[in-house]
């Protein structure tokens, strides 16, 4: 198996409705949440508002971690190690793909003047649990 | 409101099934899982096997942060971040605790040989969300 690929045996867990994100401090504690997020092209996306903490996080240092549980079942879990490409998403294409998703506007999640990035998590390593 | 203490509002997350816990590689990178736990004296403490490698991480670097999502809305969460306290459970003492509350026996998930500790989160930082 490649190390940075989703096992079969997991790929049902990307249907799934929340990851955890795990980001770095700037003393390198890690900073967890739940977040939205969407697959595509077999890559984990995420839509985040830049002026959240997690996201001033990620522009300082892209290296991050993901987990999604087995909403049936937590203990079943795949986690994704890698970086945060992050790239500008002011006209909300992607965020809208990640709406679409919820039922969502996350347009009505910002306040004027807020803008939204795109974050894609490229993995360097897959570890499936359960 | 003290900043390291749970609040009013998210205690029932303490009942709550899993969290997810995040522990530090030897390069910084976070490392998540999802672990059973029990609060005690009202904090989180969970039982690991020592040849775990969340383990090793604890025992090289005690920063770690723990997320315990509400059961019935994973958008609601408690993240606690702090320092892994770690004392030995060679008697199964801790594990047992925390067994009862799955109606597990952590012994049977140990090979011979393999020991446990008890990990108390020590917390500096309590955030509440949802």
């Amino acid at each position: 198996m490649d190390k940075s690929t989703i096992p079969d045996s997991h790929r049902s867990l990307l249907d799934g409705p929340i990851l955890v994100l795990a980001t770095l401090e700037s003393d390198g504690t890690p900073q967890l949440s739940t977040v939205w997020f969407v697959v595509e092209d077999d890559t984990v996306v995420i839509s985040l508002n830049t002026t959240r903490h997690k996201t001033v996080n990620l522009q300082r240092n892209p290296v991050c971690s993901v987990l999604i549980p087995d909403a049936a079942n937590p203990y079943r879990y795949v986690e994704i190690r890698g970086r945060a490409e992050i790239t500008p998403d002011d006209g909300y294409a992607v965020a809208d793909r990640v709406g679409a998703k919820y039922g969502a506007d996350l347009r009505e999640m910002d306040h004027e003047g807020e803008t939204r990035v795109a974050v894609t998590i490229i993995p360097s390593r897959v570890r499936a649990w359960g």
